[in-house]
């Protein structure tokens, strides 16, 4: 019995979310099993936050987080650059 | 009388978003004037589209996506080179 593909979806429930939950289910076939996970549930945040996830929307297949979702996230230094705290 | 820096940020309540909220607040100086905006606000959403946010959180300076949160969202791409949708 061949084991199928974890494909784990974090989101928040707003539209850039959702926009998401869309094309992954119009990507996936029957190898796939996909779960739709609620960032706002606080074990789907911690398992989130073990697998690197920053932002969201946000999508890991067996356990890694796809390119596009990783190492991405808010940093300080882009924040200051862009003028936040400057008097 | 000199006029504020418009701070956006754009969240959806999640544990990822909040940690971000907190970041902006503690760089914020007097001249920075935030707005907390909620992604499930639909008016807020569009907003968020016309600046190309494809992510959240994000945070858009003076009407302007910091550089951290450009051009950042997932693609069909990216699933499909990590295998979503493969037989």
């Amino acid at each position: 019995m061949t084991t199928k593909r974890k494909v784990e979806v974090f989101s928040a429930g707003c539209p850039a979310c959702t926009d998401v939950e869309t094309l992954v289910k119009s990507l996936a076939c029957p190898s796939c099993e996909v779960d739709m996970l609620d960032m706002r549930d606080i074990a789907v945040a911690q398992r989130a936050k073990t697998l690197g996830v920053r932002s969201v929307p946000a999508v890991a297949i067996d356990g890694r987080l796809a390119d596009c979702c990783a190492g991405r996230g808010i940093d300080e230094a882009s924040l200051r650059a862009a003028g936040l705290g400057q008097p």
